[in-house]
């Protein structure tokens, strides 16, 4: 049994990758930390999990030396003490943004300020299997991946790894989102009377996550915009890409099903019939499938390509499992089976 | 014109005051003031009256003397200063629970403190015109409404006066609530990923309305039980009820048919077809009509009542403007005549 | 391997079904039928079946002996061909409301005609594990449960397995309830914007599943009303009892917390603080646990019971597995481990 | 008073214009018809209007003359009986999408079929005051607009109007819509369960209100991507747009600023602070507003412009109701006055 801890249990993703780790056959869930809620049943916070687990949240400060140890803070804390979580386990997987990007000035690009521990940066691979499988099954330090990023990278890795669109190519990825995307802390625009039932486009330009996009897929002119929806689970990037001259219709089934074929959390749906045609996060909610889909102008070659995750699955908690599963040499999709429900 | 001033106008009572008072043809809005916003443009609080006002938040200290002073401040605040608010305005119409019930014992006992001006309390008439139509006509104090009390009882209104009821009856009304509710002010539970899609019983027993029926219908075995539900608007109450030994369903007809005859804002919905057949709070979103309905178990006497009502309107800045109209001697549903939306 | 098949398999309580199925570890799934959708792929109807099985949907007259056989017929189907289905497997579990009663004149009672099988309904075991375990343990018949009734009996089962209430005390259950309820076919009244944001009270009185709260409580005063709510799986039920003279909080406790020990998908949820301190439905999509709380009113020894339950599964496909699971002498939980999502 | 006659009444645009017409204080409504809900009251389909009118709905055939005619069929139905409508009332509005495009040619490009009354589309103006204010004075047939048309005209205008853009620049739209747009027929797609959360991308190109954007707008390259969300009113177009070089932040300010004073139902939202800083649809519903936003990034030159609408008012009945005015010679808000609420 591997040994695993969390840091920083009380998050959704924290409280997320609990419920996978609690219920995978390799796992056994040593330590959860939560400073806010020292001592509390970690159910009390996460009601799903009552009956399942007797844990407490624990003081950071009592974390024992374990297999893996999963650092699921806010952003900015893990490079402040990526020293001291590095020597309590043989192998770290920190899920917020702090190791997500290679380059310490595009990190400081992006998110305002240097970097704190810029050595570090290049000794991660980030946590995206789809993009870096090989390199996962050996590695020691593993990012989480954003949200947003990964339903883009995603949407475009088809058309990326099978060379149909130009690296300088514009691209424009417009991203509908829950609002589980904004974290457990609530703000005068998370209150339920003023969230229900937004279309709020919130970040027109700029979201960091965009780092993300130009760093996998290697594109250079890559906007994303992001709108909130009524939804609490579930992303959707929907790419607007210019391919290739001469790409065709059958180029893009074939790198669409060949990206689905080799990974297993990815599915292709293009319907002509039934009511679920086209990809849609709402069937995904606690699933870690990507479901991915296209359509293409022939006119113009233009293709609009999509991508629905659960954002705290695929987009989070879910990836960070399926890298562990990596890393240790376990199958890739154990303890991440749910397929999510039909209706919902 | 008559010249009306809101204390406390960033909540969503003051709000839904505002536009109401905005748009109604015989009131001046002369100021609104707001301790936290002061300055701001009330737009900037209520984005559905931008480019219908350049009204700015202003302090409640700077209050001139008008006709009419709405307050609609949190409940407690108006008991302690209304001596000063009573001498800006001939007439004064209170919308928090200061001033609900006629006996300070009873507002002790529900409130969990003594009320700070007890004298004031028989000055006061209850805003609810369907109870005290001809005293609002002559009144210069009057209260506002609780939401789910007017629910309440307006569900049991036909039953009562038309005597089909014992006084002492058990009473049980099931109410059913949107997040609108709660108030502008966030909390943890009203974070949308958590309060998304409840259907959570959080006030099994005793919730401060129930005061408000006991006073009101004179029964005095009355039980409300209150549920959150997925909506922003909106309240439901299905009141079970045992009627008097021989009460056949056509008493019932003639009872609700009088009840909303006599009444411009009471509808009486029960129909054999089509999709509306029983009260439903969400076509009320912004109208004043509360509609009720009824069923009959002929075997036992049973009766289940249902009205349903928007709780910012009828619950609370609808009745209120109601009054106003009724205290000027206006026609009564001046400024309100919003019917609602379908679908919505 | 038990080796299982499916009769209407299109509908949401068979699509459920399939999904456990599909994972239990015990269990292989032979066929699915369905009529209309024949030979179409089981994922185009269930979507997040997709890449989990290429099983296609095949006619009822191929259907071939099995171990188990499951029929999620529309109501009514069953009970005339019950012997033909029953001639294919040992076992036999029907999940429509025709083997609920155990009663041929209480079926007619309640559902307007007389049973075309009366001889069958001594043979079923009513598919309840909470009510009838032992049974269940050697049953080769076993009926399904209403939703709604589930709910009720569960919300109800406490007070009456420790005898604090009378048999015929008043017992009023409200029930709110989300849109899957109404199965997989549309009518006009489920047609989104007419559906959307409900607070309906379509069943007042009346409503069939009373029967199976007559039947398993044993209680002789019971009324349902139901009420549809924004929501697309979960049931609430709020039950107001009337407790025997003398019962105490104490009494309570002890007769909740017995019966959450007692069985493995009951919790007792009665929390001081947090935000989930009320069995709430929303949390248990896709899980099979059923929360239960209470509230009394020491005064008037009152009781507001309450249960949340996913209407497909422990209203529906759960509890048909967890019933598979006894007849076959395994782990009652297995295959049902899913324990909900949060957020969500 | 202006004697106002329904073709189709029974619709949500035909609701939603009787809505309107019952209140505007220069119109008597006349007739309303509805073939299949013959002698039905019109509060029987469209509930909010109980107590507020005993119209009930007619025959088509009985229609008698009156001031003006709204046609609110099914596409496709007004072409070929335009004759006959016509010779009914001095002015005529149809809202189908029949006599949108001024060009038969392109209507059978979009549409897929010849146009039957081909003559008649150069004698009907395109019904968006914002875009043809002085023609629709004079005007005596009106054409009604497509709501994701006008959503993504309105975005556009300021840009457009000002010169900023060039004709054949690619324009992406992003539009998200609510569910009312589908109309008031049900579909599988429809039913609540399967509908109730979606973000579903069903139209990644070529829906035929890009024909209108195409029109209006005099771009050459624009592509339309329609996305359902969880809502039933409203619509919101996010446009990508690249700007002419040298295009800055003041500009775009001028620009805007303009086209919202000159046309009374244009809001310009843009905020740096507060919940609401820009367009939302949800504080829209029911009302005529169309609010408008854009985002400059300064280093490319590309605009994100926004706009949202309730796709039933100003992308529907409220535009026809503000062309009415223009065409009688009455003030362009009559009748439109309701501002939408908040919180929704």
């Amino acid at each position: 049994m591997i040994r695993a801890s969390i840091v920083g249990g009380s998050g959704y993703t924290g409280g997320e990758l609990l419920r996978l780790l609690l219920d995978h056959p390799q796992v056994e869930v040593a330590q959860v930390t939560s400073r806010s809620r020292l001592g509390e049943y970690v159910y009390q916070t996460h009601p799903n999990l009552r009956k399942r687990t007797q844990l407490q949240f624990c003081d950071p400060q009592t974390l024992q030396p374990c297999d893996v140890l999963f650092l699921a803070l806010p952003h900015g804390q893990a490079q402040g003490e990526i020293d001291r979580y590095a020597a309590l386990a043989e192998r770290l997987i920190d899920l917020s943004a702090d190791f997500r990007l290679r380059n310490a000035e595009a990190y400081q690009r992006w998110y305002g300020h240097p970097h704190a521990a810029p050595a570090w940066l290049e000794r991660f691979v980030y946590g995206l299997p789809e993009f870096h499988r090989a390199e996962l099954r050996t590695a020691r330090y593993v990012s989480g991946v954003g949200c947003n990023a990964t339903a883009a990278n995603l949407a475009l890795a088809p058309l990326v790894k099978a060379g149909l669109i130009e690296a300088d190519a514009p691209v424009i990825v417009e991203i509908k989102v829950g609002s589980s995307e904004g974290g457990a802390e609530g703000n005068p625009g998370s209150h339920h009377p003023e969230r229900s039932h937004v279309v709020r486009t919130f970040a027109p330009f700029g979201h960091r996550h965009t780092a993300e996009v130009i760093q996998e897929c290697g594109l250079t002119n890559v906007k994303l915009t992001i709108t909130s929806v009524e939804l609490v689970r579930g992303a959707l990037a929907t790419a607007h890409v210019q391919t290739k001259s001469g790409v065709a219709n059958k180029d893009l089934w074939r790198a669409y099903r060949a990206f689905a074929n080799e990974n297993p959390f990815i599915r292709l749906v293009k319907e002509q019939r039934g009511i679920y045609r086209v990809p849609e996060p709402k069937i995904l909610a606690g699933s870690n499938y990507a479901d991915i889909g296209f359509e293409l102008d022939e006119s113009t070659g233009q293709v609009v390509s999509i991508c629905a995750i659960d954002n705290l699955m695929k987009g989070a908690a879910g990836s960070a499992v399926q890298c562990m599963n990596l890393m240790f040499g376990l199958e890739e999709t154990l303890g991440l089976e749910f397929p999510g429900l039909h209706p919902v």
